[in-house]
């Protein structure tokens, strides 16, 4: 299990690499929330999204023959781009499992960070299994989006920054895909300021998380249909023991409250954020967190990888669906 | 006219009321337009804006007398909300004149921050004439957008952020409507980093200041035709002497590279930014700047009050006038 002295080596290996984000605040939106809130704005982070972090932590870590024998990864995104970025600045040669309808600007963004891409079908084959084969015919080192602890430790910086920027948080809500980056986070906050309350948010369709927190032990579902397709993965048997020990709570939100959280961000703080990216924001202007007054609530806003396209799309239907049903 | 003094003492009446916005740097941008850039992003301003800087350096400059008898404003939309919700926190009564045809978010936001909100034709009537009689006929103080020296001294404050945030700067793009902006931008640059190029920005149907910088005299245009409704508005005898000494040079960009620019903000930098505060940055894509390497850029996005449904349609039009001149 990784612990806050791997978070802090892996500040320093991205220390002038990665974007330190805005914490962004709006009264606005604290209106809304009734409570202080500061948006990490890691869709401001290169790539458009947090997994940077993790991907140059972990590929900076490997020794030079690993390096030379390139990596590997599977991703519905975000990690593949930010796994053929850190490839791209340390040297090394990135070639990535993608499901064949990851949104479009995902794929060729990989592409372009010069990336060898293969397709696979999201609904039909367990990723973990074809990512072990690659690896094996390829001798390529497997960099796994959020099971790998050098991953974990490297998203996890992004809460240094956080309570530098904020100063005392009384809770830090942060999506859950994997669970790479809850973990990271976790493991900073609960080191740093015990008394933060880290609490999770998962789509309502794709609660692994929360019925494991329930359970007591790691429960697992169907790949879940939603609108946030960073959060399809299960969370993992490492990022498991992490968000058991560390985690204090973990709730959902709707896609439609999703798409509204999109829109709220768009109209009002003027940030692009995608499905997944909005879920913990989601969260809190749809009521499934419980604010006193003078609550000061860090909101992780993951990534804003989605396209002009797909963002009216998923406006479109949510505009519709308010009209059908008022 | 302003000098440095005048924009540090707005600095000082803004501190911890206005955002310190962030100066946002992107490799991607860096890449596409040759150069480092820093955006400093004011669509993440109070009111979305950067009229925010100077209505409220304006309101809170006044006498208790004054702020009794009220202030009253004309506007196309962000000075309108700036000023309504300057008044709000100031605790003066705002009235403000605004275009028929100003997008209905801004309307409804001036009015959502408390202020009295009276309709005109922008194309048919002069402005500074019914905000005379206005105040002659209420006993109101008027804000102006860019005449008053306050709320260009206001406005200016952003520059002394951006040269502490940048560091050394070559050129300074700021996007040119009524003025206000830029005089104040220029004052604090010439007066800090005078071998700093300071270049405004205007739309192609409405170069004015161009004009009449080529001229040597301040040239007036009829209201211009543009998606770019911030900028329609004439400089005025305060600002373009304010230009005319200050300003080294303006260029133009298209509505076409402007809707351009807000896609690549959207898609690349994960900013929502209106057309007007697209401008600038649309002109360097353009390459409608000299651009040598190792240059560096500082470029203010002026505003982000664009809802998604304008958004929208700005960018179906473009994407069709592409497929069919591609």
């Amino acid at each position: 299990m990784i612990e806050l002295d791997d978070v802090r080596q892996a500040a320093a290996r991205l220390d002038g690499v990665a974007h330190r984000t805005p914490a962004l605040s709006s009264r606005t939106l604290d209106e809304r929330a009734g409570a202080r809130v500061y948006l990490k704005a890691e869709n401001l982070q290169r790539v458009g999204a947090f997994k940077f972090r993790g991907a140059y932590n972990a590929i900076a870590s490997l020794s030079p023959a690993e390096r030379d024998r390139g990596v590997a990864a599977v991703s519905s995104g975000n990690h593949a781009q930010a796994v053929a970025l850190a490839a791209r600045l340390l040297g090394t040669q990135a070639t990535i499992l993608m499901p064949e309808d990851a949104p479009a600007n995902k794929l060729a963004a990989t592409r372009g960070y010069g990336a060898e891409v293969i397709g696979f079908d999201r609904y039909a084959v367990q990723r973990d299994e074809l990512l072990d084969e690659l690896v094996t015919t390829r001798g390529l080192v497997a960099v796994h989006p959020y099971e790998d602890p050098r991953v974990q430790a490297g998203q996890g910086t992004l809460a240094l920054e956080l309570l530098e920027q904020a100063g005392p948080l009384d809770a830090v809500l942060v999506p859950i895909g994997g669970g790479g980056l809850i973990s990271g986070v976790a493991t900073a906050v609960k080191a740093l300021a015990a008394d933060t309350r880290v609490i999770g948010v998962q789509p309502q369709t794709g609660d692994d998380a929360r019925r494991s927190l329930a359970a007591g032990h790691r429960v697992e579902l169907p790949v879940p249909r939603t609108i946030c397709d960073g959060q399809q993965a299960p969370i993992g048997e490492n990022t498991w023991a992490v968000i058991h020990e560390r985690v204090d709570d973990v709730v959902v939100a709707s896609d439609a409250e999703t798409v509204a959280a999109m829109v709220f961000a768009f109209e009002r703080l003027k940030l692009v954020i995608e499905p997944s990216g909005a879920c913990a924001l989601a969260a809190l202007l749809a009521g499934r967190v419980a604010i006193a007054p003078d609550m000061r609530i860090g909101v992780v806003i993951t990534g804003g990888n989605v396209s002009p396209e797909r963002f009216g799309e998923l406006t479109d239907e949510l505009r519709r669906a308010e009209r059908s049903h008022p």
